[in-house]
């Protein structure tokens, strides 16, 4: 991975682009050598879009073709061009809706990464805030993870936790879990653009120690 | 569950005990309702035993059969007439290596309670932290939970996490997931002896709030 000069970022998100304006945030407050080269989503009328309008970040839509959770071939075939266009380093999914498994993993191996509002592994894939409160754990968090080919199965890069409440709803705990993505997606991001990251199989450690 | 006067403990242990000490130093330090009725352990030889000695604390091994990782059924049944003999109202498993299935559980129906290095459900099972190493998490910790018919799978009382370090081992993991058990192994025994804990399914839910 480039780290020489900046680490170029491409954003992909369906939704409000909270962790997009975090991860944004961040770099404009320096400390790290990062920047977004562009914001994909799925949906034209995505909040995210039009936040990176807003600030002036290049961003497009691309229609994920007919199928419900993934994207279809061609469609996948558009991202990988758009985010090799634009010289990007580092796949940074927020809040994607859509699986990725084929030419976008390869062509971007090692170099994209999510973020899970749970403590993998437990509660992977949808719904993990429902998952947590029916298993009835009293701690959550959030997870950064390296994606691979499984459902929120790949390496680790960073997690931290929240407590759960007894009188939380999914929503309530999703809010408290939000603040603790805002905070390691950055910082994750922040580390791997420092080239602190060392992925070894499914481990990862850290050169140099910067506490998130 | 008896609250009106003491909760009275019978722990059962095959190791060095340092649940079983945090729980009595606890408990002298005072602040909630219980008592250690007695002390049991599968090994003749046990720290957990001498410990329980030293402490004037009833302290019996018991044979535990033929088996290598559950009570034969004899055994289970001695157990049984012990702690029922020492009018134990809550039967706190403190590092306890058989499986307990048979008549025990259903004698004790939902006043046993256990503690397990990781945060439930992740890693359940044997070796929890080498599996946590093996995983790359980067947050583990532990959990005290109702015992079931399944491994480490009763509903949840209380969890408290710590850091996963890179230079980790088992040994020095498992150090400091110590640690977190013997805050959070006093802070859910009280929590029952006050009467806080309410059982609903597999969550719990606390009558009042005292933090652990």
């Amino acid at each position: 991975m480039r780290v020489a000069n900046k680490l170029r970022l491409g954003i992909l998100g369906s939704g409000c682009g909270t962790n997009f304006l975090a991860i944004n945030s961040a770099i404009e407050n320096g400390g790290f050598p990062a920047e977004i080269s562009i914001v994909i989503s799925d949906i034209e009328s995505s909040v995210i879009l039009s936040h990176a309008r807003q600030l002036n970040i290049d961003s497009q839509f691309i229609d994920p073709g007919s199928y419900r959770t993934k994207l279809d071939e061609a469609a996948e075939a558009k991202y990988v061009s758009l985010l090799t266009e634009a010289g990007v380093d580092l796949v940074v999914l927020a809040g994607f809706m859509r699986i990725l498994k084929g030419g976008l993993l390869s062509s971007f191996e090692g170099r994209v990464i999510n973020i899970h509002p749970s403590l993998l592994p437990s509660f992977p894939g949808l719904d993990a805030c429902q998952q947590a409160l029916d298993h009835g754990v009293k701690v959550t968090g959030a997870t950064v993870h390296f994606v691979d080919q499984g459902v929120d199965s790949g390496a680790i890069i960073m997690q931290d936790t929240c407590r759960v409440l007894d009188d939380d709803t999914p929503v309530t705990l999703l809010d408290r879990i939000h603040e603790v993505e805002h905070k390691i997606y950055p910082a994750a991001i922040a580390a791997i653009a420092k080239g602190e990251v060392v992925k070894n199989g499914r481990k990862t450690a850290r050169t140099t120690i910067s506490e998130c």
